[in-house]
């Protein structure tokens, strides 16, 4: 099993470090293989995907990510920054589906800025497209405006799609995760505004004829961001495109307010895939020691299980994380009074000595 | 002054008709002429925003405007659906700034599934472009996708698009907005992957320059709806596209918990402008006098200060309906234990009285 390091930026390198110890301490052999993403990259090739990464990327198994991004690249253009790598794995990947679970651990329930009735025993799955949308939708740019009203000034323009094979494959992923959840799949999209939501509707209640025993409901994204924060227990799985995806799966991970807790997985339709944690590179505390590794810990454990075929291992690892928070240790984006604050790397100890 | 008065479906007619009384209760005669809209004209015009009802909003000097939508438009073809008056109404009317302010009033601070430390206090306004982005861009449609994975499917598509004077005009209105209350914009765009964004963030820039006691920051959509959920009363002015603040202004209204008190304004350049509730036509509880008809009262004042030239009523009004709070009274939707349960009709019957 080839697994692809990624570190990258920030706080990766220390996080992903971390997790590479978890997998180490399993027993199973990996072959591990590290390469510089994002800002790294781009300061030792040029490139936040360089070459070489890519191919990396492309021949692993898995691929274990840290996090890109940092203050000092901001200045750069656009298609040479830090993001551009992950858009780019995604892209060349074919990593068209997201998982994104907001789940709200009972030991953190306080952590949250939600009361804990609202937020306690949380546990839902946001299922994001990461191939169509906006993000890489043709024609773009700037142009000349040809509205009578302000014809002639400088215009930027994107362009939303999809097609009716795209929001089927994601449809199905939806419906089979929810098929082992709690058999609810909640679609989300603006059809009321959008041609390419009113199609992803069709597609979506054309699919879910398949899913019999999968209850099928549709919202509109501005009406699911309020629903998400008045009563986000009321969802299973969430369905929806790229765009609208970024911005509900942050919400509800920050629902929890945990955020230091979540994984992800980003796979394409062979279950490759790539897993990184919910979280950014954090750059302001990058180098100090003090960054949560646990949702980079809990991206491997879902390597292990949708790419690797070791559900038992993931199962491990998971158990390992609710024991390190059993025992009242918690980093410092988590710490609440009467716990024991820890650093990075003392996390990664009790994680490893709970295997 | 001639108001429009457009009351719509669902609870629509009930609010509208306590705003009404109120204004009446006020003292200076208004000229207030009514017309369907929505459902309402669709039943009995054919058409969701029919001639007469966008004439007599042109001729108008402000409109007072209800809710649309009920679940039995829904099978009707979009371009007869409800919420296209509204729709229509923006783009006619060239009502390109909305104003949406989110406030956690002190009494229902416990309505909120946020914790009262983190919502308690909440004042912030979100300021959203609703004449272009991709709500009215084009092209737009179904046609045969050209990208070669997915060549011949059908393909919903829609255009996001700003120019210039668009941005420029709704940054400023953003900015004097600011200059009356905590001087700081926060601009909100997804300018790393957008090109539309990036136009916009590059214009919110260059006007900053002519508000040097105004701070400008600005925040990815995706930071920002998890922002609006960790830390709220961190922002004071938000500025964004049509799209975008469709979302946020949504997610900021519920977390107060109180969205049945949240007014809102859509003004043109001139300051003629539309004004509603920012809670929909609740068709599940319309025709039982129990909606909370505060939102549509708010709305009036706002109508008053903005368009009307009349702030002193408005104060009026904002005070009766903070005395109505502080005498307990509370609409099925903000009911707590220890206040008293009114019906729509009585709590416009104790705001007159409180003027
Ligand atoms: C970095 C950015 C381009 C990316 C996105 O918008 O997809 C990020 O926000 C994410 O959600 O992984
Ligand atoms: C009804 C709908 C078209 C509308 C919008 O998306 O703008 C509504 O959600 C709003 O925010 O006023």
């Amino acid at each position: 099993m080839k697994i692809a390091v990624l570190p990258g930026d920030g706080i990766g390198p220390e996080i992903v470090a971390q997790a590479v110890r978890v997998l180490h301490a399993l027993g199973p052999k990996f072959d591990l293989e590290e390469a510089p993403v994002g800002g790294a990259a781009y300061d030792v090739a040029g490139h936040p995907l360089p070459p070489a990464t890519l191919e990396l990327a492309k021949k692993a198994d898995a691929i274990l990510f840290g996090a890109v991004g940092d203050w000092k690249y901001d200045t750069l253009a656009r298609e040479l920054r830090p993001e551009q790598a992950i858009l780019g794995l995604r892209k060349h990947l074919e990593l068209f589906a997201n998982f994104r679970p907001a789940i709200c651990y009972p030991e953190l329930t306080a952590a949250s800025s939600l009361k804990p009735e609202i937020i306690g025993g949380l546990d839902i799955l946001i299922v994001r497209e990461l191939n169509g949308d906006i993000y890489f939708g043709q024609p773009r740019g700037i142009r000349t405006s040809e509205l009578p009203l302000f014809k002639g000034a400088r215009e930027g323009y994107d362009t939303m799609h999809y097609s009716e094979p795209e929001v089927e494959r994601i449809g199905r992923v939806a419906f089979e995760a929810a098929r082992k959840r709690g058999k609810k799949v909640c679609s989300v999209d603006k059809a009321n505004v959008l041609e390419t939501s009113q199609l992803w509707r069709e597609v979506m209640i054309r699919i879910s004829k398949e899913y019999p025993d999968v209850e099928l409901s549709h919202m509109y994204v501005d009406n699911a961001a309020m629903q998400l924060v008045k009563a986000p227990k009321a969802f299973d799985v969430v369905v929806t495109g790229n765009l609208f995806g970024d911005i509900l799966s942050d919400e509800a991970a920050m629902l929890t307010g945990s955020i230091g807790m979540l994984p992800s997985a980003s796979l394409d339709k062979n279950n490759k895939g790539l897993y990184e944690p919910s979280h950014g590179s954090a750059p302001d505390i990058a180098g100090k020691g003090i960054a949560n590794p646990l949702a980079t810990i809990l991206s491997a454990a879902m390597m292990l299980r949708y790419s690797l075929g070791m559900p038992a291992e993931a199962d491990r690892i998971e158990k390992a994380v609710q024991k390190v928070l059993a025992q009242g240790l918690r980093t410092a984006d988590i710490y609440t009074e009467g716990t024991q604050k820890v650093t990075t790397v003392q996390m990664g100890d009790a994680v490893v000595a709970a295997l």
